[in-house]
């Protein structure tokens, strides 16, 4: 007998500043900066579709993990929360490498734009990747959402905002105001991304140097022991 | 160009005690004695792929909402807490009817049975159909998935749990006294389904008969004016 399977349209495109997988927070709401927009594709990119939807501040984002969709399903994960050398069932995990490839983020509704044919949610704190495929999008009912009385395993706590305390150089400083022109936001951005620790557990040798890619940039960054700087700032290609 | 779509396999398949639509809760955890068991499916069916889940005590339940799915996608819809006549955007509601008819839920873990090759979870607080297709399980992280400052548009408080107060009569007390012995709870279970009114909107004549399908029964009763009485529950096939 085949297994039985769904199959689901896509009804838009979430666009972010997250232009690869490194980087992107963990969790969403963890950072405000992180935006995003969602641009509802056609059919679906009517004005009534999202009526009423401005009277609520959150909404849930159902979407793929089109980035791992590919990779063959295991029982286990080893989520970064962990340590990265622990394994948990993956029905017991967020980790994107599941059965069903779903994700599941709940976002700051800023602003509707309808106009010109189109229809385009603008999101804060996202932890999705630029171009990611949106497969629902559902108003967050906080008395149904909302469970007090939840209690939570592995993850009980929020990861450390400020685990890798991050400045500027000077010069790099310098970059990411010019940025802000652009990109309001771009250097609280910039350094709460790197101070969340991206890095792999397993990786912790101080001096190395990392790249994240931000909007159009790439935010080149040097480990020390507990700390991060921030050293330059390159305009980067689409990946 | 054909529109885009992505297809997910069947992780499991919820029994619940909602043998049919009408009388479901329109949100999850409304009521906690409306049980139920999610039975993985092979080849997720290991213990492995729930291991670390024990230490939740609540998890999303992704799943299909599979009695809804042929049906056409319309922008808008007619949700019962604006009374039915008012319409939203799909996307600002909760409606099953909608272009991905994937349906999210939070329902309290109670225990997970490991056994005879099956992966059983058993869960309370379900909103969830019979025989329901699920494609994915996450634990509820409470520090990502409570949203403190979320406010809620049409639907800011829960529906009155006891919007329709219910009562028995002798004869049907008596019944449903009988029935707890196979399913503990029954009695606070019929009665809570029947008090949330679960009345379209626009039908609302006192003295009218309505039955509500709850496990193996058939949970009969008569609308007042502002009350509800529940005259008979009769064993029903299943439908």
């Amino acid at each position: 007998m085949p297994e039985p399977t769904f199959t689901f349209p896509v009804i838009g495109v979430l666009r972010s500043c997250f232009r690869a997988k490194f980087g992107i927070p963990r969790q969403p709401g963890l950072i405000l900066e992180a935006t995003g927009a969602i641009e509802l594709l056609p059919p679906y990119d009517q004005p009534n579709a999202v009526r009423g939807l401005e009277d609520f501040s959150h909404l849930w984002v159902l979407f793929v993990f089109h980035e791992t969709i590919r990779e063959a399903w295991k029982a286990t994960v080893r989520p970064p929360r962990l340590g990265g050398d622990q394994r948990i069932g993956v029905f017991a995990s967020r980790s994107p490498f599941r059965p069903s490839p779903i994700g599941m983020s709940v976002v700051r509704l800023r602003n509707i734009r309808c106009g010109h044919g189109k229809v385009v949610l603008e999101v804060d704190g996202v932890d999705i990747l630029d171009n990611t495929p949106i497969l629902d999008l559902k108003p967050y009912l906080p008395y149904a959402d909302i469970v007090p009385a939840a209690t939570g395993g592995f993850a009980a706590a929020a990861p450390a905002a400020e685990a890798l305390p991050t400045s500027f150089t000077p010069a790099a400083e310098a970059q990411a105001k010019a940025i802000e022109k652009r990109f309001p936001g771009f250097m609280e951005l910039a350094r709460k991304v790197v101070s969340a620790d991206p890095r792999p557990a397993y990786q912790r040798e101080p001096g190395r140097i990392y790249g994240v890619f931000l909007h159009d940039y790439e935010v080149v960054w040097k480990a020390g022991e507990n700390s991060a700087v921030i050293v330059d700032i390159r305009r980067a290609s689409p990946l």
